[in-house]
């Protein structure tokens, strides 16, 4: 089959090898100023007769051009649309372009679910970097129990981390007791704030306010993993001279290759389910 | 509150105990032949002041009476909710009964991951039991990854055992994945099957019949861990001579006081959240 | 090469088979009650061309006669070393039996370590069958921290109990804090006894007398792994109703094929590097 | 008591700090670059009345003076030990001074065991910084099973990855394979070399020479916690362009606050068995 990325940082560097080994044609457009040198063609040749396009993660910040920092110029995404033939497969991540056929990888369970894998990772390695003691013997809070808190959670306890993760619902609460982590009520996290050394936050909608940051140590270290609009007040933070350090995207960052390996393998499963 | 329990086993005698160290009054009925000389009342006493009735887990076997092992007689399901009050709350395991309001805790999220903790170590106990080598150093497959198949997974790997663990869906694979045990599709599971020392099945749903077990070893033990329609075929089992423990109802064996607990955690959960 | 195997239990005859799957020529000595109609030897026949005689663990519980539960007479240990060349290779397991050449294979590191794992995994077996709850959420107590307090722990608390390890030195603490157990002083043990559910000791000299049990939990369970002169006094035991299971000999009870393969592997060892 | 310190990098700060909390005087000599401007007393008050005095780790690197980077001029070993009294009790750190009372604390089982902890972390954020895939999924080598490989192979384990360890002794071989890691003969290394991703080196004694690393992947990280002489050749790593990373002193790096209590605790562990 013939692919074309269209924008994207390295992961999508990567992405080409892997689609290449595995036999496929690969067309790049908006890689000018990678330090590789990449071939890239037009983005009219890449649309034209490529069989399945791959946008980037996210595919776009803003609805109307595609993540492309490493292109020269803007990619419009409709443009990429209306060049494209009704039979060209999208591959997108996050915002729906409005091809004939398009899947959203990014909303793919076994994404997001391997997608934590490097996100743990760089959250424990901001961990150790960020602070004059071990993780072992420290006490840690994960704020949210979902598929990043989960793994978060037992990478921090192979340390010898005492951790802590909050719940909403009793399902979540079963869930944190069947492993043995602290429970936390997330409606009485404030109680036990004052107790915790690193606090990792992993849900997108504020959670540590002014209230809550006045009862953190003032020599605890913060990491916020959530996305925009955040679960810590920066200026919260700021105030009590708290430190806090705000850690999107790491799986770009940590690991691009596995990024862009996991990125392959939900473009093969989409495949496999659907044609 | 007052509480009755109408019929079940051990379990609801612990239950019994839980309760009252809450505060509330408990009546039992249909608990005359166990050992431990329960005062028991009727049925009618049992129905008519009750805040909250409290079946047992199976609430009925055939739909029609109450599962009550330790009564002396038949308890009908039709009789206890055409005496109960309107206003009678029901805590039901796995058949509705027609009352006003009644909650199948069975049916709970929270009950069903915390079940499976009993079941998994009640398995591996079973498993060290039936073995004449050490988990360590075995190679085991679960079929299916829900609640049971990963505790069991962890538990096993814990002991030093390889583990496999079957899949159907890609977002299951991912899991498998993640925890970085070795992935077997549900689809073909027979070109794995003569590796295995020990194999547990915990899918309702026949995964091992005549043609799979003809391809298992000998010596290896083979445990049941999901309930009818069954997912190993008994009589294939015997055929080729292998080793098949059908190990049902395992909290009730393995830990009647946790399992009480469970049903306890879970009826209050149900009351705080709707009451 | 040729090997005679004389007395022991049914571990010797798994033995026999490793030994005749690495190319060996083995005979048997003492087996004549098992079920499995061993074809046995005479001693003298044993004794005369082999190179290498091995001898079961325990080599002889009264220093005088060899354990062979399965022979039909006694077989004494001057008259095994009587007959052997000099040039006859020992392996005994626990008593010197002044032989020219003969080798301990029980005091081999690599031999104490493996059979903990066995041994461990008897221990849980016994501890999930032997208790009305689970490991999950129980408190458990380790006495001792050595080769099988070590692996114990680990399992214990990869099942989700609470696990606390005793320590006399200042370098077990380290270990025992390093993997972040409670770490229990030994000299100051009956202050925390009330509080745990299940105790397994493996030191081998009075650690559980009568104070220490009076402060036992009632329905707490006590699991020996010691052997003579053992850790918990059973008269006081007795007196103060706690259960108390003397589970010696695991190895050979749980997994006789890996108690067989290990003894293999370490003869293996001492070959290598003697021969 | 009164104690000084002498010497060292932030760590003996932080050691202040716990001396100070336990009720002690404290009294630091060689801290005059410190950013936090430390009130430092000359080395004859330093040595003059004090009853312990502490020098830091490494006490000397050249054997003469003091290990002392924050100090304005040398301290010199014989200057400290001719100043002081009899009964003034040293704490020194892999060099003897001739003092009459001395502890070698580095010499302490438990400070090695828990200073593995900080080695091991630091390692494991070493590895995820200088790699671009996760380490959920690498093949990583442990040259040497002591106190830090145990720690790093059960960290990169719970990570994910497929974690080898090499033995040269049949009961190392033992404990690895207790832990079922991969088991690598220390001799007959080379073979394996080309699959790692990632190898950790903890053996002072060369493992990696020229032969070693041609074998090794050329997008392979190897990381080197041991001291001089160290276990791999910088020169034939740069010959074959695999990325080497000396990385010593650890616990001071990762968790300058960890190694002092480390410290603190050691010197107590002293201070209770001596006095």
């Amino acid at each position: 089959m013939i692919f074309s990325i269209i924008g994207g940082d390295e992961r999508m560097v990567y992405l080409r090898d892997m689609l290449k080994s595995a036999g496929h044609t690969v067309r790049m457009c908006g890689f000018e100023k990678h330090a590789g040198h990449i071939p890239c063609v037009s983005l009219g040749d890449a649309v034209f007769s490529a069989n399945c396009i791959v946008l980037p993660v996210p595919t776009s910040k803003d609805g109307k051009t595609v993540f492309a920092p490493l292109c020269e110029s803007d990619i419009l995404l409709k443009d990429i649309v209306s060049a494209a033939d009704r039979k060209t497969v999208f591959f997108t991540a996050g915002t729906r372009i409005g091809a004939a056929t398009e899947y959203d990888y990014l909303a793919r369970e076994e994404f997001s679910m391997l997608n934590a894998l490097p996100t743990a990772e760089g959250a424990i390695k901001c961990a150790i970097e960020n602070t004059k003691h071990t993780l072992w013997g420290s006490r840690c809070l994960v704020i949210g129990f979902g598929r990043i808190g989960k793994i978060l959670c037992k990478n921090l306890r192979s340390f010898g981390a005492t951790v802590a993760a909050t719940y909403r619902r009793a399902e979540t609460k079963a869930l944190i007791d069947a492993e043995c982590y602290e429970c936390i009520d997330s409606n009485s996290l404030s109680d036990t704030l004052p107790s915790y050394d690193i606090i990792f936050n992993t849900v997108p909608s504020i959670m540590l306010g002014d209230y809550e940051l006045s009862k953190v140590k003032e020599d605890a270290l913060i990491i916020e993993l959530a996305s925009a609009p955040f679960g810590v007040s920066a200026t919260a933070a700021e105030k009590y001279g708290i430190k806090l350090i705000t850690a999107g995207g790491l799986p770009a960052k940590t690991a691009p290759v596995t990024a862009a390996k996991i990125i392959f393998m939900t473009i093969n499963n989409i495949l496999r389910e659907h044609f």
